[in-house]
C-alpha cells in the first residue's frame, strides 16, 4: 500500500465529485458525523488513534474515501503521510491544506481531524461557489503528529522536513517494544522509503493548518477565527532538589532538609513568574524518592515545561523561577540541580502569507474587520514545515480552551466559520 | 530450632560467664565490633538484616552465643523472639531488657542492636558490680520489628501481645510473593505455634528497651541518656486534589484548574501548622495523573503523616492542615477528599515504672540532676508490649537525629552512658 513520492498517483477526474453538490457547511457535517466514532474509547469518551493502529487505519481509509468520493488524485508518500490532489501534484507552487488525525490518548475530536474535515469541505464550498483553480490544491494528513504511541510529535512531517533522521526514526519504539518501521509495515507501509522528502516540499507553494484553538484566546475577543502569528519557543527543565531522607516520625523540623518543602515553593513561584510575564510554566510531573509516607523525601525531581509569546519573556520566566527556587534551597539546605531537558526556538510563521490571509479575510467581512492574529504554545506539523514551505494556520475558536481531553470541544457554527475562512483563504490563494 | 514457650528451655549455669570479667564498657565495645559488618550492605553501607532472611539468621547465632558465654539460659518463643534468662524464667516478676536486631532498606547500625547490645553489657556491668539479683532478668530480641519484608512492623510483639491475629500474620508476604509462615519454616522455625502468648507475658514485671533517638531532643538538652514518656499518636492521610487535565504548552493560567498548585500551598501548609502546634507534619509521598511533562494533572495525591505529642495538638495540626487545603482548593476550582487511612493513639508509657527510672537514675547522678522524659514520634515493640506488662523506654542521644539512614549514629561515650544508665535501672529494679 505504500507508494514512494511520485509513483502511483492515482490520476481520477479532477473535476468535482458528488460531495461537492453539499457545499461546504453540510459536508462538514456529515464528514464530521462520519469520522466522529473511529477511534473512540467507549469508557473515556476519549479517541486512541496512535500512529499504525487499527483505528489510525480507519481515519487513512476514510481520508481515502473523502479524496476518491471528490475524484481527487489519492497518494501516500514515502514517510506515510495522505494527500488527496486536485490538479497536477507535479505542477508546483500548489496551496496545501490539512493536519493530521490520530490523537493523544483519549484526547478530544477536534484536535487535528478539525483541519482535515474543513479541508474537504472548503474544497467542496469552492466548488458550490464555482471557484477556477489557477495553482493545484491538495489536501494533506500527517502521519503521528501527536506522538503518543512512539514519544515523538510529529514524526511525518519531521521525516519530510529532515528534522528528524531515519536512523533516529528507526530508533523509536512503543511501550511494547515495537519499532516504528515494525509498526509501520505491520500496517502495510514500507518503512523502507522513509526519509526527507525535499522535492515534494518544493513543490508545495502554501501550506495552511486549520486546527481547533487549544487556549481561549479567540473566546475572549469574541472571533470564531484567528490566525496564528508564531508558534512559542518553549522548553522542558527538570529541577533536582536533594535533600536528606530522615524519619518523618520523629525528625524535628528544624533538623530537616525536606526537598518537598522547597519543591512547593517552587511551584507556587513557577505560577507567579508565568503570571508577571504573561507566560505559562506548570510542573505537571514528578518524581519523588524513596516516595515513602513516613520518609523525609532525599529527592524531588519536577519537570518544567513553560512557554512564551517571546525568548526575552521565556528567559525571564524561568530564570525567574529558578531564582526562586535556588534562593528557597539555599535557605532550608537543599542542593538543586536544574537541568534544560529540550528546548524549541519560537517558530514565527511567514509574515507576507500570515498578511495576504489577513487581508483576504478582512476583505469578505461585511464590516471589513481584521482577523485577530495570535500565537500558541503547543507544537504542529505547520510549525516543522515552516522551515522549508511558507506556512500558516487558522485557528477555531475553543470556548472552554480545554484540549487533549474528550471535553474538547468547538461550537458547529464556529466550525463552519472555520469552513468558510479556510475556503475564503484557499480560494484566495489558489483561484483567479 | 523452634522452642515453643516453656518448652526446651536449656539450663545453663546462672552464674557469670567468662564476658562478665569485663564490665559494661569494654563489653560493649566488643560486642559491638563483632555485630557491626553482619548484614551490612557493601555499596550503600547501610544495614538490610531483614526478617528471617541469612543475615537476620547471622543476628540471632550471635544472640544465641552471646546468651551462652555468660551462661544465660536461650530460648525462643512460640512467635521466634529470643530470650536470654538469668534465673528462672517461669517464677514471673521478672525484669526484661531488649529490642531488635532486624532493620529497615539501608538502616544504620543502632536502631534496634544498640537495645540488644546494651542489655548484655548492662549485665555484665552489674555482675562486675557483684550486683544480687532479687528478680528473674531477661534479655530479650523481638523478631521483625521494623517490618522491612513483610510490611508490618513489630511482628513478633504484635503477635505475642494478640496485637496480630494468627491469620492475618499467615496472610503476610514480602515482595516475592513468600508468606511469613513459609519465611519462618524456611529458617528453621515452626510456624504453626505463632500467636498470642499471655503467658510468657504475664511473667514479665517490667520491660524496658534502650533505644538511639530518632530525633535531636538529647542533642539540645545537651544529655547522653533520657527516658521515654509516651510514643506520640499519629496517622496518615491521603489527600487528594482534582482538577482539570489540559494542555500545558496552552490552557491560559486563568482557565486552569491545575491541582498541583493547590497540593503545593497544602505542603506548605502542613509546615506552618506543625511549627505552630510544635508537632509533626510531613508529606513524603505523591501520586499525579497523568504525570506528563506537558500536561497539568487531573490528579494530584499526596499523603500526610502527622504526629504530636498528644491527641488535641495532633487534632489542631491535621485540622489546620486541611483548612488550609480547602481554603485553597475552592478558590482554585479543585476538588478535594481527604482521608485518613491510619491512626495509631497516644502509648503513654506506665507513670510509676517511668517514675522509678527517673529515681533511680537521678540518684545516681552526682548532682542528683534528673534525665530528661520526652516523647517519640516512633513505634517500638515497647509501645506494642505496654498494653500487657509495665514497659518503659531509654534513649541515647543521636547528635544529627538522623535515624533509618547509614548515617544514624550515637558517640561511643553516650552509647557506654546508656549501658550505665541501663545497668543502674536494672540493678534498681531486680537486685537487693
Amino acid at each position: 500500500m505504500s507508494l514512494p513520492a511520485g509513483d502511483g498517483i492515482r490520476t481520477g477526474a479532477v473535476a468535482g465529485g458528488t460531495a461537492a453538490a453539499a457545499g461546504g457547511s453540510s459536508s462538514f457535517r456529515a464528514m464530521w458525523r462520519e469520522l466522529l466514532p473511529v477511534g473512540r474509547h467507549q469508557d473515556s469518551g476519549g479517541y486512541r488513534r496512535y500512529a499504525w493502529t487499527g483505528a489510525d487505519a480507519d481515519c487513512r481509509t476514510w481520508f481515502r474515501a473523502q479524496a476518491e468520493a471528490r475524484g481527487l488524485t489519492y497518494e501516500v508518500d514515502r514517510n506515510g503521510n495522505q494527500w488527496a490532489w486536485l490538479g497536477d501534484p507535479l505542477a508546483g507552487d500548489a496551496v496545501v491544506a490539512g493536519s493530521h488525525l490520530d490523537s493523544v490518548p483519549d484526547g478530544g475530536a477536534f484536535d487535528g481531524p478539525l483541519g482535515v474535515v474543513s479541508s474537504f469541505a472548503a474544497l467542496d464550498e469552492l466548488r458550490r461557489r464555482g471557484a477556477q483553480f489557477t495553482r493545484p490544491l491538495a489536501i494533506s494528513n500527517f502521519g503521528d503528529e501527536e506522538g503518543a504511541r512512539f514519544g515523538l510529535a510529529c514524526v511525518g512531517s519531521r521525516l519530510a522536513a529532515g528534522q528528524l533522521t531515519v536512523e533516529a526514526a528507526h530508533r523509536l519504539r512503543d511501550g511494547d517494544g515495537i519499532t516504528l518501521p515494525q509498526a509501520m509495515e505491520a500496517a502495510g507501509y514500507d518503512p523502507d522509503t522513509i526519509g526527507p522528502d525535499p522535492e515534494r516540499l518544493a513543490r508545495i507553494g502554501a501550506f495552511v493548518e486549520l486546527h481547533v484553538e487549544q487556549g481561549r484566546a479567540l473566546d475572549l475577543t469574541g472571533d470564531p477565527v484567528g490566525i496564528a502569528s508564531a508558534i512559542w519557543p518553549h522548553g522542558r527543565w527538570r529541577f533536582d532538589f536533594r535533600g536528606e531522607a530522615n524519619h518523618a516520625g520523629t525528625t524535628r523540623l528544624a533538623d530537616r532538609r525536606d526537598p518537598m518543602l522547597t519543591y512547593a515553593e517552587t511551584v507556587l513561584a513557577a505560577r507567579r513568574e508565568a503570571e508577571l510575564a504573561g507566560a505559562l510554566a506548570t510542573f505537571g510531573k514528578i518524581s519523588v524518592e524513596p516516595n515513602g509516607v513516613n520518609a523525609i523525601p532525599s529527592l524531588v525531581r519536577g519537570w518544567l515545561d513553560s512557554r512564551a509569546a517571546d525568548q526575552e519573556a521565556l528567559d525571564a520566566v524561568v530564570t525567574g523561577i529558578e531564582r526562586a527556587a535556588r534562593e528557597h534551597a539555599e535557605r532550608a539546605g537543599i542542593d538543586l540541580d536544574v537541568v534544560r531537558e529540550s528546548f524549541t526556538p519560537v517558530v514565527e510563521f511567514e509574515h507576507a502569507l500570515r498578511d495576504e490571509l489577513g487581508k483576504i479575510l478582512a476583505s469578505r467581512d461585511d464590516a471589513g474587520r481584521a482577523v485577530p492574529v495570535l500565537g500558541t504554545g503547543a507544537g504542529h506539523d505547520a510549525g516543522i514545515l515552516s522551515a522549508s514551505v511558507p506556512t500558516a494556520m487558522l485557528f477555531v475558536r475553543n470556548p472552554t480552551g480545554i484540549s487533549h481531553s474528550p471535553a474538547e470541544h468547538a461550537g458547529e457554527d464556529d466550525c463552519v466559520a472555520g469552513v468558510i475562512a479556510l475556503a475564503d483563504v484557499l480560494e484566495g490563494l489558489a483561484c483567479s
